[in-house]
């Protein structure tokens, strides 16, 4: 795929002109990693954020005895490094690929200069990032509705508008952690899922699950969540 | 309190250093309105974005019926109106005072030029935003724990990770509502709170918790859970 339209899929550039996306290649640095290579240190002075493209990336601390705790794992489209950049600290952490990743490298300094003569870079980087926080909010309340319908219903609106276009969902989740985020039991979410589909509102096939009726999902979810 | 010091509480403008702040200052319009004053409307051009001091606003949508639609509710530090304002489009919604409340208005052009000469401003802001994305993401995850204590001790660390500085929390749920986020009932909730308090982990006083032993806290959200 072009480096143009592997931009165009990185959430943190959603909806960004052409003109704009063109600029932000002009600045990047592919890198490619091996599984084990450090991308970068804790303490080290943070001269660019990263976006992967294609692998994992782990982002850990390492305790007084050698011990790493890992604080979060980075997939494909995933920026990572970008709090110390933006806010101009060092890296509080170090960086690992897990597997064999593509990197984009984006240096500060370039980045910095497409915002001064581009503010509406930022502009729309920042109306992307308050969405996805204003989506997570919620999120959050949803997830405090009474009936466990309503909360999977509000979680799978979520998971949808989180990818934009598409109605589909892969979950990254296995179902028995879906339940727990749910509140409630394996067994429980099955019922409902099988429900759901038998009223025609998704239809599941493994860990995919296709949003056939948004409006009643949405209903479900507003109504405080019984079937 | 001084307009700076107000500034400087809103969690979007947290860490700025005070000159930016002053620049701020600068630009902001102060606005009072009355209960069920209309700020903005839906269609109308988003010439700058506002946000809550005092008060609380609703953003709503009106139905082909009339019937209205509540989409959010924001109060005192929260910022609305700047999706449209930072992507460019229209007030998607409309937007009301629920009751008595003083509002800041950043008029757009004023930002934009703010931004175009000091870009750091727009990269702090975009630095506090990809922190706080990351604490929600980290939240969902943690919502998944298997067992109920370890949900609470993640949302507790959570709750107190986003207010900085303070140790302190006060609920702006209620205990039912808690309980249903975290998938249990309010009797298992207030068991939890009370063998915590027991362990010396938490102090409550009413809605108001402070985080006595983070350490512990954090170790039960990361072993998963059981108290």
């Amino acid at each position: 795929m072009s480096i143009l339209k592997t931009i165009a899929q990185i959430p943190l550039f959603e909806g960004l002109p052409s003109e704009q996306l063109e600029d932000l290649a002009m600045i990047i640095t592919e890198q490619g990693f091996r599984k084990g290579e450090i991308i970068f240190s804790e303490g080290e002075e943070a001269e660019g954020f990263y976006v992967a493209v294609k692998g994992r990336v782990k982002v850990y601390k390492l305790s007084a005895e050698g011990k790493e705790q890992i604080l979060h794992i980075f997939g494909p489209g995933e920026p990572f490094g970008e709090v110390p950049v933006f806010t101009g600290q060092r890296f509080p952490a170090h960086a690992e690929a897990m597997e064999e990743s593509r990197i984009f490298f984006f240096p500060k300094a370039s980045f910095v200069d497409l915002v001064r003569r581009n503010p509406s870079l930022a502009l729309n980087m920042l109306g992307v990032l308050s969405m996805r926080l204003r989506r997570f909010t919620a999120l959050i309340d949803d997830l405090s509705l009474k009936e466990v319908p309503g909360r999977l219903a509000a979680y799978l609106l979520y998971l949808t508008a989180e990818k934009a276009e598409s109605s589909e969902i892969e979950l990254s989740t296995t179902k028995a952690q879906l339940a727990s985020l749910l509140g409630t039991i394996p067994e429980t979410l099955s019922r409902i899922l099988g429900k759901m589909t038998a009223q025609g509102l998704i239809e599941t096939d493994g860990r995919v699950i296709r949003i056939l009726d948004r409006g009643s999902l949405q209903e479900l979810a507003d109504s405080g969540g019984r079937l």
